[in-house]
């Protein structure tokens, strides 16, 4: 089960944004911004930062989550977006002496097949101990371990890595365990910066049209829209 | 005159840099291990961090500055360190009805030149601001501004890059003002984070020599460890 | 006079790009793949790429440019894109012996105006000659120079990153130099690679509208077509 | 078995990275330089970049991998290094018909362990099969695949970062797999590149000591250094 928990963030993270971007245009420094700038003001300059595509300054807000309960399936993937920092629970220097995995819920819903996942899993868990004890090393004893495997880290984002990262993961075309993982993200991120947690969406509400080859529903593919226009 | 203010950060940025550190080779999630961990625990593991070059998990903790009274010279030279977010004010939208400017102590020194400098300086100024008035957009105006030409922006680095850039500009041999600036912002630093502050210092206290063609004199020259070796 | 000139690149950088998108859904490798694929694949492959927005393969080509006679305003603009590599003509290291500056078209258009620019940017160019020979160094008499004075470098990008760029770079907003810049990247490209050249154009051409305050008349902006529609 | 191929690279590398770090020093520019330069000349200005630390010309020269035969353990890790691009063969969109997978020498080496591994890794592979056959999404059924399944990508990276990655990566204390694939990219750099290929190495033969806990025999780690002088 995704557990995610922000631990740490950039304090007043929109009022930051908006002062830095304000230097841009203003012959007023950053400090005295800072201190000046309504919530009103702050709306309408994150507003229009991101409708203009002036996204650089949504970069000086940085939100650190600690993140549990995902698979490793999930974390190769997750740990592909660049613009972001993350330490991982090595499966090199811990050895896992508790174990817990990911059940995708296509096959909980197959009773049978359910049952052999389980145990398919659980013997190789059994064997990765039964390595360990071996004095196989946990960096080599874990090759048996499954995708499913739990893994848990720290991930660091910025405000404008994580709009571009929500855009394509909240998509529902996205793997459904890295959904799950970015509206907790999401969720998080609303708490404590709730303008900038609306800018967390799939990429369609932006565009206005869905540039999958096959739309979920929510909006027509570009190809449908133009079927439709003709 | 430089000047430099740190507007936000990270909070308990070294507690988060240990917590997220210790998720690498622990059993406990990272929630957890953010309260549990003393003060001396953080900087043992900041010291281990750092000796074993195991760097990552130093991009957890970000700071925010209000830089000013730097040149247009120095901010060229700033903005080349790419791992860091930066919204500075533009020469373009801002039409610049006061202006500041830097003058070298090297120019101070000499009297005469300092006079010719001063006089070339505001000669560019007055016919800048005579293009303006004419109708000039002030994004060609400025093209007769000089390198001195002062200018403010806000910086976004994590700890991991500012001790990066450091090592590279707090070193005597880089551009004085960029020095000075990373002096200021190695004492902001220290303000709220004296373990991480310590650690922004000049490549040359980490080498143990100098790897200039020419040493300042803190430290010798490989050449030089060579030369008395042999 | 902005001179580029394309000095290195990823040979067959189309077939490259499109060889590493094929791996991501093929059970064949990628030598065998960059063989095999025809140029019609390779350009119905980009084109997918690019449509649907999985732009991670086109960093597999990069381009290496020679600039030459752009303004120092304009480098600084220029390397505020991180996502390249960039070695320029250091003012500290290299003393000016000669000395070209750009003039911008509003300027020369004044006459009497253009006299007074070339009489003030000559004047701060004969003083940083003076305070050279007075033994100032080249770091700091280069203070005086204008943000006019000519620079070169040497630029490295990914496609990815070129197509990002001259998304902002060749709007009719953007700063005169720095569109004539990407003009002449964009045909240095499209000698070599001409499916990837056609992919270097302003951003309005991607959204069909102008996403700017006030638009060129290319495209509407997005106010502009919401008044119509109403 | 891991397998490397160098499918494409920026031409004449090295001379490439050598005119561009000329002309941060140089009146001519880099079209003439990339010519003008001698081997000799190449190697001494690579030597002096290497040395003196200025590591950033080096980025200019790119070198593209095709990488198959690297189980997803090692994928894992390969990807954490953010200043590259890769494109991975998908588990979502390629079902495996064809099943290949790692097995450490650690495990071989223990005849009765080495036979339940194989069972225990053939056995998660026949039930994705009859997953997949039961309608389970690939996305899902890979969940039971073990971290030893096999995967394939191509990686492009700078030489800059090829070095700071065979600094860490070519330590005998990494990953055995890992250290492998890094053999063998150096061995395809050396074959085109030979003056940039001697600078893959592990970061030991750097630093004169070893920086890990505990040194692999060839360089004493620092402590042990210390303890030797007191």
């Amino acid at each position: 089960m995704v557990y995610v928990a922000l631990i740490s963030y950039t304090p007043d993270p929109e009022r930051t944004i908006a002062a830095a971007a304000r230097v841009s245009t203003s012959a007023v420094g950053a400090s005295e911004l800072v201190e000046k700038l309504t919530q009103e003001a702050v709306n309408r300059l994150i507003d229009r930062l991101i409708s203009s595509g002036h996204l650089s300054p949504l970069e000086h807000a940085s939100f650190t989550f600690a993140i549990e309960g995902i698979s490793r399936v999930t974390s190769h993937q997750l740990v592909r977006h660049r613009m972001a920092s993350y330490t991982q629970q090595s499966q090199r220097y811990v050895s896992l002496r508790e174990f817990n995995y990911i059940t995708p819920a296509t096959i909980s819903a197959k009773g049978e097949l359910e049952a052999k996942y389980h145990q398919t899993v659980d013997d190789a868990y059994r064997l990765y101990l039964e390595m360990l004890d071996a004095g196989i090393p946990a960096e080599d004893a874990r090759y048996v371990l499954p995708g499913a495997a739990e893994t848990r880290l720290v991930m660091t984002m910025n405000a404008r890595e994580l709009i571009h990262v929500c855009s394509l993961r909240l998509c529902l075309k996205a793997q459904w365990e890295i959904v799950e993982l970015f509206e907790k993200v999401k969720a998080e991120v609303e708490k404590v910066a709730p303008r900038l947690g609306a800018e967390l969406k799939a990429k369609c509400y932006r565009l206005g049209y869905c540039d999958e080859a096959e739309s979920c529903g929510i909006f027509p593919t570009a190809a449908e829209i133009a079927g439709k226009e003709s």
